[in-house]
């Protein structure tokens, strides 16, 4: 794959799908397509390195613990996880194909 | 700065603009505009370390020393560039906002 939109599912009755695209020690490049999927209820990411994310298509809602409510994800929305920041995604649109850029970074 | 689009100059009219997203040792995840800019001529870029690159936005004209010829980058297509690969930005289009996402790792 050499580039970020390619390989798209056709529609959105289909798994998560993850895309490995760049991997070396400390460094993990990815590519997420969610296609209506959460987290299940009451759990909670709990991740051993950070996880910068990029949202390049699509909406999400990505609850950090310490936050009152979920941050509504649009196009382009980016931030930091820093490793054991519990977060969790509580929603991605079953209608649209949501993509993610996610650098896990030890 | 919280989205990839935010901050973008009106017009092409501007220098080369250069934002930093995320830096600690080993990384350096960064957004670059361009707007018409291209390495000078006979410069190629040598660097020790790393370079993943995605093409948010516009286009560009990326050329690697042991390719016969520049890679015409269009949006969402990526590539990685290894430490002391050495290549140079043929061109960018003067007409357009190009945005690039680059992760740099050590």
């Amino acid at each position: 794959m050499y580039n970020i939109f390619s390989h798209i599912p056709a529609s959105t009755v289909t798994d998560e799908q993850f895309s490995e695209l760049l991997s070396k020690p400390g460094l993990k490049i990815e590519r997420i397509v969610s296609t209506g999927q959460s987290s299940p209820p009451d759990f909670w990411y709990d991740q051993a390195v950070g996880e910068w994310v990029l949202l390049i298509q699509g909406e999400a809602k990505l609850r950090l613990a310490d936050e009152p409510a979920a941050r509504h994800l649009k196009t382009g929305d980016f931030l930091n996880i820093p490793a054991h920041q519990k977060h969790r995604v509580d929603w991605t649109p079953a209608d649209q194909i949501t993509i993610w850029l996610a650098i896990h970074h030890a």
